[in-house]
């Protein structure tokens, strides 16, 4: 219900509300919308979070932009890891991404998040994504049933273009379905600022995805710890070679 | 009184003071002022902080610059989170912006606190002032009665505008109140290494302020975690587009 | 059994795969590969890990680059630290790195892991990557026998060269060996994504190596912590000259 | 002991020695050095550190570049705070700098850690420094006594001028002390990838610096933490203007 609602509210480029000083934003958007209450974040099965132990909840916090004819959001999903057989270490399971998301507008001010479609940029399409001049392009190809029978069935593509006047690009992002014979195209014109918060946020992000954020001093701080013992540990594996 | 001694220190452009070392650091005043030893700051409710569950206490760490006319001081305030219904996780629920506070100088050395206007940047508007080049300028309007019944009876306006000699930008806020007749303008000029740091310290807090810093492997390490258990249920949620 | 089938997949330049929505990423080639599930890192000693006091596993998430003739990790490798001998702070003891690993290709799609050689970038050498322009390039000379009896039998070089067109770069890791007279090369040309995900992974990872991100004011929330009093015996200290 | 072969030890220009791999890294000296090995380090008072509680020890971890003439560190000092005296919250009480410390070459290989001079950059000149184009030049001017009545006695300036050549700076302190009637310089070539690596630890140091590392979400995990309860009372609170 709240969700609905929300549905319906704060949608369509130019359209203003209120940010946090309570004044009201004119022609920029921020993120309150469908992307982060979707339902499925409100129907998955409950959990414990042990909170004193640090178990970190599904965070929701996209950047959304809402404009004329679709809205695109953009969050990151951390990489999972798995133990060591041995148990002497953790390695990365599998990689994190930069996860977009697309719904298209169905009237003034409302979008439909039950149309929306994905994609998934790996740490390399982020790689493209920061070191994207102003004046350049750049587009991805995923089909997500390689490797199965359906293999070609489905086909995506993700193309950033510069706007003619260089202030900005054109997020893209088309998905031919052989299957359903559908074709679906979403395209967001991004401004210049709306595009550094993404590099800036994907920047931020990159070295999670890649589960970096692991690497780091900061939390040996145990009672019984001994990090010269570890890394020494480590530094003669380096050694077998 | 302690505060009130600050208030009429350390102020003005060109004074000089202590930094750590004990040197005085000549052209620059470092951020000793009423900016954040404002009287809302001791008055506020006590709250009982739980340090060892790591709650975090209010922060006071504004970056400051005092100059002729005005004063001007950035502080982040971060996004709140709410949980999900069902549990499973945290959205944000109001976005962090990046403050500004303006607040006119009332003679030699001294700036009145209690005069301060303030202009909340969205995590847009902190995309453009992060990517500004050394020639461009940008403006931001707020309305902070829009979709109320004061709409359009206040108006702010904060502008960015460089140098004429590329070293540096003033930086102004109009605030145009057609209820009480006022209309006032603050103009702080900023060099280049101020305007450098408010970019860093912006693009450093951007992603804090989207709650972003909130995505991190870091914290999963409660004894009875299971992080490839909780990111595998987020990414089955993504198989449903 | 597991590690060999990982070590048959997935390979080669252009090879195809799924990414974490399923999807085919084409073209490139995410970093599931042997480097980060070497035998050694399941043969090593078992540990005990305080997961309560935060005490780190060691983590293997290393970016890596699968091409025709070769394949190339990045992984950071931390400082160590001990404490000083009157028990009032830390140091560092071995200074962190940037830890380059390269092994050949000797089939379609088939690395030999076995077959690796490494070289250890240090924060200044760090420092000569990230600063890289498109046109420039940089070689580093490094002698693992230095100082010790063997010293000039073994040389490595490492070279970045721009590719003709301004669009990655080629990194070639050379090692002659004087006593068992070999003499290896590898070279294994990143795109300009590919060394963009470089760039942010070592400016990011810097801080890091160099042990910095130890000075945080972060975690300093003990209960019976008192900040300013261990900040102005530090900052007593500096008064000594 | 100890202490004092580390000082003859790893020193001069273009001196080699052994990285983390044992490999000899030649024409560049990294940090072992007497840098972070003072005397003071040792002789300090004890302190009692309660790990599980996170009370941070003290950290040396400069960079460090050792040079024909002189030798030169950086290292973050951070701020401190105080309570409010509410007990709502933290203020900065003292802010952080960017410490530099020069000491003289007394002969090959050998350096004069007791003769060193410090320099504390501010933020504002820490903004400088991370803005320096590679043509681009800044001086500093300090003096430790001002508002005493040794004002104008002693004048430290730091400058930094570019190569004439564009690939690197001269980093140059000069100490006047009309008290004792001495005049000392210390200038320091560092190449750009040294330069680069100072910019990178100055720009990943600068908000810590500032204080900005408390502004955080993601230290709210604490058992009985109600992060939504502590914002809205922040929100409030900027309503009063």
């Amino acid at each position: 219900m709240d969700h609905f609602r929300r549905k319906l509210w704060r949608i369509g480029m130019g359209l203003s509300g209120r940010n946090l000083l309570g004044e009201a934003v004119c022609c920029r958007v921020s993120s309150f919308g469908p992307c982060h209450i979707s339902k499925a974040g409100y129907s998955t099965a409950r959990q414990n979070f042990n909170a004193a132990g640090g178990t970190v909840n599904r965070i929701f916090a996209p950047y959304c932009v809402y404009k004329g004819k679709a809205a695109l959001s953009l969050s990151p999903v951390l990489p999972t890891f798995s133990k060591l057989e041995s148990g002497a270490g953790l390695k990365v399971d599998r990689h994190g991404v930069m996860m977009l998301r697309f719904w298209p507008a169905i009237g003034e001010r409302k979008y439909d998040w039950e149309k929306r479609q994905l994609f998934a940029l790996s740490a390399t399409e982020i790689g493209s994504l920061i070191s994207l001049g102003s004046k350049d392009s750049c587009e991805f190809f995923h089909d997500p049933s390689m490797l199965s029978s359906n293999a070609g069935q489905v086909r995506k593509s993700l193309s950033i273009k510069p706007h003619a006047d260089g202030g900005g690009y054109f997020i893209s992002l088309s998905v031919t379905n052989n299957i359903l014979k559908t074709n679906e195209r979403f395209t967001v014109p991004v401004t210049a600022a709306e595009f550094a918060v993404m590099k800036t946020a994907c920047s931020f992000a990159l070295p999670h995805i890649m589960g970096w954020d692991r690497y780091t001093n900061n939390l040996r701080h145990g009672a019984d710890e001994n990090p010269s013992k570890v890394d020494k540990q480590l530094l003669d594996l380096e050694w077998d070679k």
